[in-house]
């Protein structure tokens, strides 16, 4: 099974969104077996859009495009795949009376135009679409199936999970799947992670190894082609085993593991409890342990310390620190953990103090220094960071670190 | 001048990374009038991919190609371009020179492989990277100019601005430029703000305009082509007038405004500072704010008082109005806001305490609640809210929803 995916959008093209509904849908066929090759972006065009979907055709055994279903005269992906398909388009007496209704119930009236909503390509299936106006459509053209979504990622996600993953496999046979178990590292760079693993890279067909480098972290993708999860898991496991031999220290965690979730595992695993002290990173890895669902069982508090004053006043910093040392300083990060950990009555506390840029810097401590503490029943350690990069990237690098820094603390004892 | 971008990279086409690139191509060649009619996305795969170069160049003046160019054997834009060229590759020496020189420096000894990297279609122009190993490359072929480039975003856009721009501006006439207004708006729906304006839409030619919706904003995309600023900004300023005629109320800034900049916009003009209490955003809000350049300005210190517990302890939030009305409530969020300010001295403080989800919600108090409290010299003013959307689109529709609560209300001050 091959399949194409084609975005529909002229602000895509303008690049005015980022194209995320590819990304999302080539992972979900990828899991079932399809091989995507190719994923194409298109304007609001009639023309352009319906020769990019006949050449597709010629390829492709499945096709999914998005967007381009709403109301609007640039609204074309219906016309573009009628006029490739050489099906004209016809109303569709459900999907209009469905319309009417939903549109009635909200704004009043319905606009004459919104009508083409309710059009599909003669003979199409009507994917019915609870979150938004827009329905999909799967249509048949010499074998190939074509599904159309529309564009916005929620209405689009729920959609292809609910029409046309049964569709698939009412279509077409994805017996064998394709499993990927993604390794997770922080702590070592990308040629250094290559270098080490090239002799069991050269040898290595099934699983295949990809590796890709995050912001400041690598992650290492083994994929399999198999049956069963059973089956996968084996050869997976195997692969897995001989990495940990080699790099081992360097793995946080797997797949959906992230440097927050894995000490949000670690914390509750022992019913630990965790506070905050963040000035460069201003509230970012509060943030990111608070994005974790149910992250309330072991994050008490934070604060967002950006002025001296608030560092002294919340904190417990002495003046003196901050007078001889400044507020970037290993003195400082180490008086914040352990203020924190006093005040909030924490197990641990974790202080972030730098200078994220892109003013603030001088030649003794330029952009980029940031000093981690992280105070716990043991007492308190220190570390000093030298980032690279845009403000967003050196805060986002700092509460990584600071998260690797508690993880790596929390792997001795747990 | 029309181009078309192509992304080389399995990661990319089973989804394991977005595809940030290809909009930010799409953004900037579109401000150079270039038309950008199609975007590809190919996996490493040799054949797959000079076929795409080749059919891109039968309808592409610029084919600009990210990724693919590192050391490894799956890396293969040079060897597709090649192909597609009908240019054999061969060795060039300068960048030999340079990769054998970095790479000593920072590794020792280069592996064999690592050569591939001083390769080149024969003609091409190298494109030097100062930020990593792989080189760009400058090709023509029967008049259309190929370029690639690596695929690491600040590797990539650092070569565009530096090595590409120079080298369109010298190959084409890029005089007629495209121009952009985009107009922000909070407070208002899609469906709505299309209904308000969809007469001027209608005849509305030159400038275009496009309507998008990101997370709880809307966007007004005012597109127009025109040889000077002076010249564009004449058109736009016209329409953008008359949009304000009918929806002005909604809208908070234009082009590359958001709701924190619009607001520490507001705070610096008057000398103000904010300090904030943050209960379900957990620290984004906060994060938000600090984002910006020199926010230390205005920003003094924020709390994230997670446990009720933190609320009474560091905000003052007294017993009783947990136990009696809960900590997602109008009563905690006012005194979060109050406590804030006064334990802060700031001028304002903005408190938000909601359920997030996805659990804790209730039948009185379902996920998606949120209050929101405002306090300053005037007093204090709240604000409930009935979010949708999972755990992190709730986080951040709260905090555009507070930012929006603090700016609407400095308005009519300022």
């Amino acid at each position: 099974m091959n399949a194409e995916l084609i975005s529909v959008g002229t602000e895509l093209l303008l690049g005015q969104i980022v194209n995320t509904n590819a990304a999302w849908l080539a992972e979900r066929l990828a899991s079932f077996g399809v091989n995507v090759y190719r994923q194409i972006t298109v304007g609001d065009n009639l023309n352009r859009l319906a020769a990019t979907v006949s050449d597709s055709l010629k390829r492709a055994d499945i096709l999914i495009l998005t967007g381009g279903l709403g109301p609007t005269e640039d609204d074309l992906t219906r016309e573009g795949v009628a006029q490739a398909t050489e099906r004209p388009l016809e109303m569709d007496e459900e999907q209009k009376a469905r319309l009417l209704a939903r549109y009635q119930s909200r704004f009043g009236n319905m606009p004459e135009n919104n009508l083409k909503q309710a059009t599909k390509p003669r003979g199409s299936i009507i994917l019915p679409n609870p979150n938004g106006t827009a329905c999909g459509y799967a249509v048949e053209k010499d074998g190939s199936w074509i599904f159309m979504l529309p564009g916005p990622p929620w209405e689009m996600e729920y959609m292809f999970e609910h029409e046309v993953v049964p569709l698939l496999n009412k279509f077409f046979d994805l017996s064998e799947h394709l499993f990927h178990r993604n390794l997770r590292f922080f702590g070592i760079g990308e040629s250094a992670l290559e270098m080490e693993i090239l002799d069991l890279v050269k040898n290595q067909t099934d699983p295949t190894i990809a590796i890709y480098a995050a912001l400041g972290e690598m992650q290492m993708r083994l994929t399999t082609r198999a049956k069963t999860k059973e089956e996968a898991d084996r050869k997976l496991d195997g692969l897995h085993e001989k990495i940990k031999a080699i790099v081992g220290q360097f793995i946080y965690g797997t797949d959906e593991d992230t440097l927050f979730s894995v000490v949000a595992k670690q914390m509750q695993a022992k019913n630990l409890t965790l506070s905050l002290a963040e000035s460069c990173t201003g509230g970012l890895l509060a943030s990111s342990f608070t994005d974790l669902a149910g992250s309330s069982k072991f994050f008490k508090q934070g604060w967002v310390t950006y002025s001296n004053q608030s560092k002294i006043e919340q904190l417990g910093v002495k003046a003196e620190t901050l007078e001889e040392h400044g507020a970037v300083s290993q003195q400082t990060a180490i008086e914040m953990a352990l203020g924190a950990r006093a005040r909030s009555q924490s197990d641990y506390a974790l202080a972030v103090t730098g200078i994220a840029g892109p003013d603030g810097g001088t030649v003794e401590k330029p952009v980029g220094l940031v000093w981690l503490g992280l105070a716990g029943p043991e007492g308190v350690i220190s570390k000093e960071l030298n980032l690279r990069g845009r403000r967003d990237q050196i805060k986002l690098r700092s509460v990584k670190n600071a998260a690797y820094l508690l993880f790596d603390h929390l792997k001795e004892k747990i």
